[in-house]
Protein backbone atom coordinates (compact mmCIF):
# COMPACT_ATOMS: atom_id res chain seq x y z
CA UNK A 1 0.00 0.00 0.00
CA UNK A 2 2.48 2.51 -1.18
CA UNK A 3 0.40 5.96 -1.83
CA UNK A 4 0.40 8.37 0.96
CA UNK A 5 2.29 6.45 3.69
CA UNK A 6 1.94 9.24 5.99
CA UNK A 7 -1.40 8.53 6.30
CA UNK A 8 -2.78 5.48 8.31
CA UNK A 9 -5.18 3.27 7.09
CA UNK A 10 -7.34 4.33 10.24
CA UNK A 11 -7.71 7.29 8.81
CA UNK A 12 -8.67 6.11 5.18
CA UNK A 13 -11.88 4.51 7.40
CA UNK A 14 -12.83 7.59 8.56
CA UNK A 15 -12.70 8.97 5.85
CA UNK A 16 -14.87 6.43 4.85
CA UNK A 17 -17.55 7.25 6.91
CA UNK A 18 -17.57 10.87 6.32
CA UNK A 19 -18.49 10.27 2.80
CA UNK A 20 -20.93 8.25 3.84
CA UNK A 21 -22.49 10.55 6.30
CA UNK A 22 -22.07 13.43 3.46
CA UNK A 23 -23.58 11.35 0.72
CA UNK A 24 -26.65 10.92 3.50
CA UNK A 25 -27.03 14.60 3.85
CA UNK A 26 -26.48 15.39 0.13
CA UNK A 27 -30.27 14.45 -0.40
CA UNK A 28 -30.93 18.27 -1.14
CA UNK A 29 -27.10 18.88 -2.70
CA UNK A 30 -27.06 22.69 -1.06
CA UNK A 31 -25.22 23.99 1.99
CA UNK A 32 -22.68 23.60 3.81
CA UNK A 33 -22.10 21.33 7.18
CA UNK A 34 -19.88 22.08 10.49
CA UNK A 35 -17.42 19.66 11.36
CA UNK A 36 -19.34 18.69 14.71
CA UNK A 37 -21.91 18.10 12.31
CA UNK A 38 -19.75 15.34 9.81
CA UNK A 39 -18.18 14.44 13.34
CA UNK A 40 -21.58 13.76 14.92
CA UNK A 41 -22.70 11.26 12.11
CA UNK A 42 -19.69 9.88 11.67
CA UNK A 43 -19.21 8.81 15.31
CA UNK A 44 -15.70 10.83 15.84
CA UNK A 45 -15.22 14.46 17.27
CA UNK A 46 -14.78 17.07 15.24
CA UNK A 47 -11.44 17.71 15.88
CA UNK A 48 -10.90 14.50 14.62
CA UNK A 49 -12.74 15.53 11.46
CA UNK A 50 -10.65 18.53 10.88
CA UNK A 51 -7.21 16.99 11.34
CA UNK A 52 -8.02 14.48 9.35
CA UNK A 53 -9.29 16.81 6.65
CA UNK A 54 -6.15 18.56 6.96
CA UNK A 55 -3.98 16.19 5.35
CA UNK A 56 -5.54 16.44 2.24
CA UNK A 57 -5.52 20.33 1.96
CA UNK A 58 -8.24 21.17 4.56
CA UNK A 59 -11.21 22.42 2.78
CA UNK A 60 -13.63 23.80 4.49
CA UNK A 61 -13.81 28.11 5.14
CA UNK A 62 -12.87 29.20 8.71
CA UNK A 63 -16.76 29.87 10.24
CA UNK A 64 -18.32 28.69 7.15
CA UNK A 65 -18.08 24.98 7.39
CA UNK A 66 -18.16 22.40 4.27
CA UNK A 67 -19.76 23.10 1.25
CA UNK A 68 -21.81 19.70 0.74
CA UNK A 69 -21.43 19.16 -2.60
CA UNK A 70 -18.11 20.12 -2.88
CA UNK A 71 -17.17 18.01 0.11
CA UNK A 72 -18.77 14.93 -1.15
CA UNK A 73 -16.43 15.73 -4.45
CA UNK A 74 -13.44 15.57 -2.65
CA UNK A 75 -13.69 12.89 -0.36
CA UNK A 76 -14.91 10.82 -3.15
CA UNK A 77 -11.88 12.10 -5.25
CA UNK A 78 -9.35 11.22 -2.42
CA UNK A 79 -10.81 7.61 -1.71
CA UNK A 80 -10.91 7.05 -5.72
CA UNK A 81 -14.42 6.59 -5.94
CA UNK A 82 -15.02 9.69 -8.15
CA UNK A 83 -15.12 7.37 -11.01
CA UNK A 84 -16.19 3.75 -11.58
CA UNK A 85 -14.45 0.64 -9.88
CA UNK A 86 -14.96 -2.54 -10.99
CA UNK A 87 -15.06 -5.92 -9.32
CA UNK A 88 -14.79 -9.35 -10.02
CA UNK A 89 -15.98 -12.01 -7.59
CA UNK A 90 -14.04 -15.50 -7.45
CA UNK A 91 -15.95 -18.11 -5.34
CA UNK A 92 -19.74 -18.39 -6.04
CA UNK A 93 -20.43 -20.00 -2.58
CA UNK A 94 -23.28 -18.18 -0.35
CA UNK A 95 -20.47 -15.80 0.82
CA UNK A 96 -19.38 -14.93 -3.17
CA UNK A 97 -23.27 -14.72 -4.10
CA UNK A 98 -24.05 -13.03 -0.84
CA UNK A 99 -21.25 -10.31 -2.75
CA UNK A 100 -22.95 -10.66 -6.30
CA UNK A 101 -26.59 -9.59 -4.71
CA UNK A 102 -25.13 -7.11 -2.52
CA UNK A 103 -26.99 -3.57 -3.61
CA UNK A 104 -24.82 -1.14 -1.69
CA UNK A 105 -21.72 -1.60 -4.21
CA UNK A 106 -23.70 0.19 -7.39
CA UNK A 107 -25.05 2.53 -5.21
CA UNK A 108 -21.48 3.76 -4.13
CA UNK A 109 -19.32 3.91 -7.31
CA UNK A 110 -18.51 -0.14 -7.38
CA UNK A 111 -19.95 -2.77 -10.50
CA UNK A 112 -19.25 -6.06 -10.41
CA UNK A 113 -18.45 -7.11 -13.97
CA UNK A 114 -17.70 -10.92 -13.57
CA UNK A 115 -18.59 -13.45 -11.61
CA UNK A 116 -16.01 -16.66 -11.77
CA UNK A 117 -15.69 -20.57 -9.93
CA UNK A 118 -13.80 -23.21 -10.82
CA UNK A 119 -16.81 -25.67 -10.11
CA UNK A 120 -18.52 -27.50 -13.31
CA UNK A 121 -21.71 -27.39 -11.65
CA UNK A 122 -21.56 -23.53 -10.96
CA UNK A 123 -20.08 -22.06 -14.25
CA UNK A 124 -22.62 -21.15 -16.66
CA UNK A 125 -25.51 -20.35 -14.15
CA UNK A 126 -26.69 -16.95 -14.08
CA UNK A 127 -26.28 -14.94 -10.86
CA UNK A 128 -27.49 -11.38 -10.24
CA UNK A 129 -27.60 -10.84 -13.93
CA UNK A 130 -24.04 -12.22 -14.46
CA UNK A 131 -23.18 -15.82 -16.06
CA UNK A 132 -20.66 -17.79 -13.91
CA UNK A 133 -17.43 -17.95 -15.88
CA UNK A 134 -14.38 -20.53 -15.85
CA UNK A 135 -11.59 -19.20 -13.30
CA UNK A 136 -9.32 -20.78 -15.79
CA UNK A 137 -10.35 -17.48 -18.19
CA UNK A 138 -9.81 -15.14 -15.55
CA UNK A 139 -6.19 -13.71 -15.95
CA UNK A 140 -7.10 -13.22 -20.35
CA UNK A 141 -10.10 -11.16 -19.06
CA UNK A 142 -8.79 -8.74 -16.35
CA UNK A 143 -7.84 -6.26 -19.08
CA UNK A 144 -10.64 -6.21 -21.26
CA UNK A 145 -13.64 -6.18 -18.44
CA UNK A 146 -11.48 -2.99 -17.20
CA UNK A 147 -10.93 -4.72 -13.64
CA UNK A 148 -9.19 -2.81 -10.85
CA UNK A 149 -10.19 -5.10 -8.08
CA UNK A 150 -10.67 -8.75 -7.41
CA UNK A 151 -12.76 -10.20 -4.51
CA UNK A 152 -11.81 -13.75 -3.17
CA UNK A 153 -14.50 -16.09 -1.14
CA UNK A 154 -13.19 -19.43 -1.87
CA UNK A 155 -12.00 -21.94 0.48
CA UNK A 156 -8.65 -21.39 2.42
CA UNK A 157 -6.89 -23.86 0.45
CA UNK A 158 -7.62 -21.75 -2.70
CA UNK A 159 -6.93 -18.94 -1.83
CA UNK A 160 -3.35 -18.44 -2.97
CA UNK A 161 -3.95 -20.32 -6.71
CA UNK A 162 -6.52 -17.87 -7.36
CA UNK A 163 -4.05 -14.47 -6.17
CA UNK A 164 -2.05 -15.61 -8.52
CA UNK A 165 -4.43 -15.87 -11.59
CA UNK A 166 -5.55 -12.12 -10.42
CA UNK A 167 -2.04 -10.96 -10.25
CA UNK A 168 -1.24 -13.06 -13.70
CA UNK A 169 -4.14 -10.75 -14.73
CA UNK A 170 -3.02 -7.87 -13.23
CA UNK A 171 -5.69 -6.85 -10.73
CA UNK A 172 -4.63 -3.94 -8.74
CA UNK A 173 -6.38 -4.98 -5.45
CA UNK A 174 -7.50 -7.61 -4.03
CA UNK A 175 -9.88 -7.92 -1.56
CA UNK A 176 -9.16 -11.43 0.47
CA UNK A 177 -12.16 -13.28 2.34
CA UNK A 178 -10.09 -16.39 2.89
CA UNK A 179 -8.43 -16.77 6.48
CA UNK A 180 -4.81 -17.20 4.92
CA UNK A 181 -2.27 -14.65 3.87
CA UNK A 182 -1.52 -14.18 0.60
CA UNK A 183 1.54 -13.79 -1.38
CA UNK A 184 1.57 -11.07 -4.52
CA UNK A 185 3.68 -9.21 -6.21
CA UNK A 186 4.41 -5.37 -3.89
CA UNK A 187 2.81 -3.95 -6.41
CA UNK A 188 -0.74 -5.73 -6.09
CA UNK A 189 -2.66 -4.11 -2.72
CA UNK A 190 -4.48 -6.92 -0.86
CA UNK A 191 -7.10 -6.45 1.93
CA UNK A 192 -8.06 -9.06 4.25
CA UNK A 193 -11.70 -9.36 5.57
CA UNK A 194 -11.63 -11.86 8.31
CA UNK A 195 -15.41 -12.41 10.03
CA UNK A 196 -13.65 -14.34 12.30
CA UNK A 197 -10.84 -12.00 13.27
CA UNK A 198 -13.64 -9.55 13.92
CA UNK A 199 -15.87 -11.87 16.21
CA UNK A 200 -12.24 -12.42 18.18
CA UNK A 201 -11.54 -8.46 18.34
CA UNK A 202 -15.81 -8.14 19.31
CA UNK A 203 -15.40 -10.80 22.17
CA UNK A 204 -12.32 -9.03 23.53
CA UNK A 205 -14.74 -6.11 24.57
CA UNK A 206 -17.35 -8.87 26.48
CA UNK A 207 -17.81 -8.68 30.15
CA UNK A 208 -15.97 -11.44 32.57
CA UNK A 209 -17.92 -13.86 33.07
CA UNK B 1 -15.93 -0.71 24.41
CA UNK B 2 -15.30 -0.34 28.21
CA UNK B 3 -12.61 -3.04 28.76
CA UNK B 4 -8.87 -1.51 28.83
CA UNK B 5 -9.44 1.81 27.39
CA UNK B 6 -5.86 2.93 26.85
CA UNK B 7 -5.61 -0.52 24.39
CA UNK B 8 -6.44 0.58 20.55
CA UNK B 9 -8.71 -1.34 18.57
CA UNK B 10 -5.53 -1.75 16.32
CA UNK B 11 -3.75 -3.60 19.03
CA UNK B 12 -6.71 -6.01 19.54
CA UNK B 13 -6.43 -6.82 15.92
CA UNK B 14 -3.11 -7.62 15.90
CA UNK B 15 -3.52 -9.93 19.34
CA UNK B 16 -6.27 -11.67 17.45
CA UNK B 17 -3.11 -12.26 14.21
CA UNK B 18 -0.36 -13.34 16.83
CA UNK B 19 -2.92 -16.19 18.31
CA UNK B 20 -3.97 -17.28 14.84
CA UNK B 21 0.08 -17.19 13.94
CA UNK B 22 0.37 -19.44 17.29
CA UNK B 23 -2.35 -21.57 16.48
CA UNK B 24 -0.58 -22.74 13.38
CA UNK B 25 2.48 -23.53 14.94
CA UNK B 26 0.90 -25.56 17.77
CA UNK B 27 0.68 -28.92 15.80
CA UNK B 28 3.55 -30.46 18.01
CA UNK B 29 2.15 -27.76 21.03
CA UNK B 30 6.52 -27.94 22.40
CA UNK B 31 9.01 -25.42 22.23
CA UNK B 32 9.28 -21.79 22.03
CA UNK B 33 8.78 -19.34 19.31
CA UNK B 34 10.64 -15.68 19.21
CA UNK B 35 9.11 -12.05 18.83
CA UNK B 36 10.68 -11.60 15.17
CA UNK B 37 8.94 -15.32 14.29
CA UNK B 38 5.42 -14.15 15.33
CA UNK B 39 5.85 -10.80 13.89
CA UNK B 40 7.26 -13.01 10.72
CA UNK B 41 4.24 -14.81 10.47
CA UNK B 42 1.60 -12.02 11.47
CA UNK B 43 3.14 -9.53 8.70
CA UNK B 44 4.93 -7.05 11.50
CA UNK B 45 8.11 -6.04 13.20
CA UNK B 46 9.24 -7.89 16.28
CA UNK B 47 9.51 -4.49 17.84
CA UNK B 48 5.85 -4.14 17.58
CA UNK B 49 5.14 -7.80 19.19
CA UNK B 50 6.92 -7.32 21.97
CA UNK B 51 5.25 -3.85 22.92
CA UNK B 52 1.72 -5.49 22.27
CA UNK B 53 2.78 -8.15 24.56
CA UNK B 54 3.84 -5.65 27.43
CA UNK B 55 0.36 -4.09 27.42
CA UNK B 56 -0.92 -7.29 28.69
CA UNK B 57 2.20 -7.98 31.68
CA UNK B 58 4.96 -9.41 28.68
CA UNK B 59 4.75 -12.96 29.31
CA UNK B 60 8.33 -14.21 27.25
CA UNK B 61 11.57 -14.82 28.81
CA UNK B 62 14.48 -12.81 27.87
CA UNK B 63 16.58 -14.86 25.45
CA UNK B 64 14.27 -17.22 25.81
CA UNK B 65 11.42 -16.93 23.57
CA UNK B 66 7.80 -17.45 24.43
CA UNK B 67 6.80 -20.55 25.07
CA UNK B 68 4.32 -21.56 22.11
CA UNK B 69 1.73 -23.18 24.56
CA UNK B 70 1.53 -20.88 27.43
CA UNK B 71 1.44 -17.82 24.44
CA UNK B 72 -1.70 -19.68 23.15
CA UNK B 73 -3.47 -19.96 26.35
CA UNK B 74 -2.60 -16.34 27.56
CA UNK B 75 -3.43 -14.78 23.84
CA UNK B 76 -6.71 -16.64 23.90
CA UNK B 77 -7.71 -15.81 27.28
CA UNK B 78 -7.25 -12.34 26.81
CA UNK B 79 -9.33 -12.13 23.64
CA UNK B 80 -11.60 -13.99 25.64
CA UNK B 81 -11.43 -17.03 23.41
CA UNK B 82 -10.84 -19.63 25.80
CA UNK B 83 -14.32 -20.55 26.57
CA UNK B 84 -17.01 -20.83 24.31
CA UNK B 85 -18.68 -17.83 22.87
CA UNK B 86 -22.23 -18.56 21.50
CA UNK B 87 -23.70 -16.90 18.67
CA UNK B 88 -27.24 -16.36 16.94
CA UNK B 89 -27.68 -15.04 13.42
CA UNK B 90 -30.40 -13.09 12.36
CA UNK B 91 -31.10 -12.94 9.04
CA UNK B 92 -30.73 -15.78 6.76
CA UNK B 93 -30.17 -14.93 3.26
CA UNK B 94 -26.72 -15.72 0.81
CA UNK B 95 -24.29 -13.87 4.05
CA UNK B 96 -26.61 -15.07 6.64
CA UNK B 97 -26.22 -18.84 5.16
CA UNK B 98 -22.32 -18.40 4.34
CA UNK B 99 -21.87 -17.18 8.13
CA UNK B 100 -24.34 -20.03 9.42
CA UNK B 101 -22.03 -22.80 7.67
CA UNK B 102 -18.51 -20.87 7.85
CA UNK B 103 -16.25 -24.01 9.28
CA UNK B 104 -13.89 -21.64 10.93
CA UNK B 105 -15.87 -20.55 13.64
CA UNK B 106 -15.92 -23.37 15.38
CA UNK B 107 -12.37 -23.86 14.94
CA UNK B 108 -11.66 -20.59 16.95
CA UNK B 109 -13.86 -20.84 19.71
CA UNK B 110 -17.37 -19.45 18.56
CA UNK B 111 -20.51 -21.95 18.41
CA UNK B 112 -23.55 -20.66 16.57
CA UNK B 113 -26.45 -21.71 18.30
CA UNK B 114 -29.11 -20.20 17.08
CA UNK B 115 -30.69 -19.17 13.54
CA UNK B 116 -33.83 -16.15 13.12
CA UNK B 117 -35.38 -14.78 10.33
CA UNK B 118 -38.88 -12.66 10.09
CA UNK B 119 -39.51 -14.36 6.90
CA UNK B 120 -42.51 -17.43 7.11
CA UNK B 121 -40.57 -18.94 4.04
CA UNK B 122 -37.32 -19.30 5.84
CA UNK B 123 -38.99 -20.03 9.63
CA UNK B 124 -38.88 -23.51 10.41
CA UNK B 125 -36.00 -24.52 7.39
CA UNK B 126 -32.69 -26.66 8.40
CA UNK B 127 -29.45 -24.75 7.92
CA UNK B 128 -26.20 -26.35 8.62
CA UNK B 129 -28.12 -28.37 11.48
CA UNK B 130 -29.83 -25.40 12.61
CA UNK B 131 -33.75 -25.35 11.84
CA UNK B 132 -34.24 -21.24 11.36
CA UNK B 133 -36.30 -20.05 14.05
CA UNK B 134 -38.90 -16.78 13.82
CA UNK B 135 -37.05 -13.93 15.41
CA UNK B 136 -39.85 -12.39 17.56
CA UNK B 137 -38.74 -15.24 19.45
CA UNK B 138 -35.45 -14.23 19.91
CA UNK B 139 -35.28 -11.93 23.16
CA UNK B 140 -36.77 -14.97 24.97
CA UNK B 141 -34.30 -16.91 23.88
CA UNK B 142 -31.08 -15.33 24.49
CA UNK B 143 -30.31 -16.29 28.26
CA UNK B 144 -31.52 -19.95 27.74
CA UNK B 145 -29.44 -20.32 24.87
CA UNK B 146 -26.29 -18.43 26.86
CA UNK B 147 -26.01 -16.69 23.28
CA UNK B 148 -22.94 -13.86 23.68
CA UNK B 149 -22.88 -12.67 20.30
CA UNK B 150 -25.64 -11.83 18.24
CA UNK B 151 -24.71 -11.74 14.10
CA UNK B 152 -27.03 -9.26 12.26
CA UNK B 153 -27.09 -9.86 8.78
CA UNK B 154 -30.47 -8.19 7.38
CA UNK B 155 -30.88 -5.34 5.43
CA UNK B 156 -30.33 -1.99 6.47
CA UNK B 157 -34.25 -1.03 7.10
CA UNK B 158 -34.51 -3.82 9.80
CA UNK B 159 -30.95 -3.81 11.27
CA UNK B 160 -32.35 -1.00 14.19
CA UNK B 161 -35.43 -3.26 15.08
CA UNK B 162 -33.42 -6.56 15.48
CA UNK B 163 -30.68 -4.53 17.57
CA UNK B 164 -33.65 -3.64 19.75
CA UNK B 165 -34.54 -7.88 20.34
CA UNK B 166 -30.89 -8.48 20.61
CA UNK B 167 -30.19 -5.90 23.83
CA UNK B 168 -33.96 -6.27 24.74
CA UNK B 169 -32.75 -10.17 25.79
CA UNK B 170 -29.48 -8.84 26.72
CA UNK B 171 -26.96 -9.88 24.09
CA UNK B 172 -23.57 -8.14 25.15
CA UNK B 173 -22.29 -7.70 21.84
CA UNK B 174 -23.50 -7.28 17.83
CA UNK B 175 -21.60 -7.66 14.93
CA UNK B 176 -23.34 -6.06 12.79
CA UNK B 177 -22.97 -6.53 9.12
CA UNK B 178 -26.07 -3.92 7.58
CA UNK B 179 -24.36 -0.87 6.27
CA UNK B 180 -26.02 1.96 9.66
CA UNK B 181 -25.19 3.30 12.39
CA UNK B 182 -26.68 1.27 15.30
CA UNK B 183 -28.28 2.62 18.66
CA UNK B 184 -28.05 0.54 21.54
CA UNK B 185 -27.58 0.73 25.33
CA UNK B 186 -23.85 1.97 26.37
CA UNK B 187 -23.24 -1.32 27.86
CA UNK B 188 -23.35 -3.61 24.85
CA UNK B 189 -20.51 -3.58 22.19
CA UNK B 190 -21.12 -3.11 18.81
CA UNK B 191 -18.88 -3.79 15.75
CA UNK B 192 -19.83 -3.41 11.94
CA UNK B 193 -18.57 -5.00 9.36
CA UNK B 194 -18.90 -2.80 5.98
CA UNK B 195 -17.78 -4.69 2.56
CA UNK B 196 -18.35 -1.40 0.67
CA UNK B 197 -16.61 0.67 3.20
CA UNK B 198 -13.74 -1.94 3.01
CA UNK B 199 -13.53 -1.88 -0.93
CA UNK B 200 -13.64 2.05 -0.13
CA UNK B 201 -10.27 1.83 1.68
CA UNK B 202 -9.21 -0.27 -0.71
CA UNK B 203 -9.92 1.66 -3.92
CA UNK B 204 -7.66 4.33 -1.81
CA UNK B 205 -4.85 2.66 -2.44
CA UNK B 206 -5.12 1.81 -6.25
CA UNK B 207 -2.58 3.63 -8.70
CA UNK B 208 -4.19 6.64 -10.04
CA UNK B 209 -5.36 6.20 -13.54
Amino acid sequence: MRRNPQVAEATVYRLSRYLQSVQRLDADAVGTVSSSEIGRLSGVSAAQVRKDFSYFGGFGRPGVGYSISELRQHLARILRVDREQRIVIVGIGHLGAALAAYPGFQQRGFRIVGLFDSDPTKIGITLAGHRVRDVEELPALVEPLKVSIGAIAVPARSAQAVADKMVAGKVAAILNFAPVMLEVREDVVVKNVDVTRELECLAYYLPAP
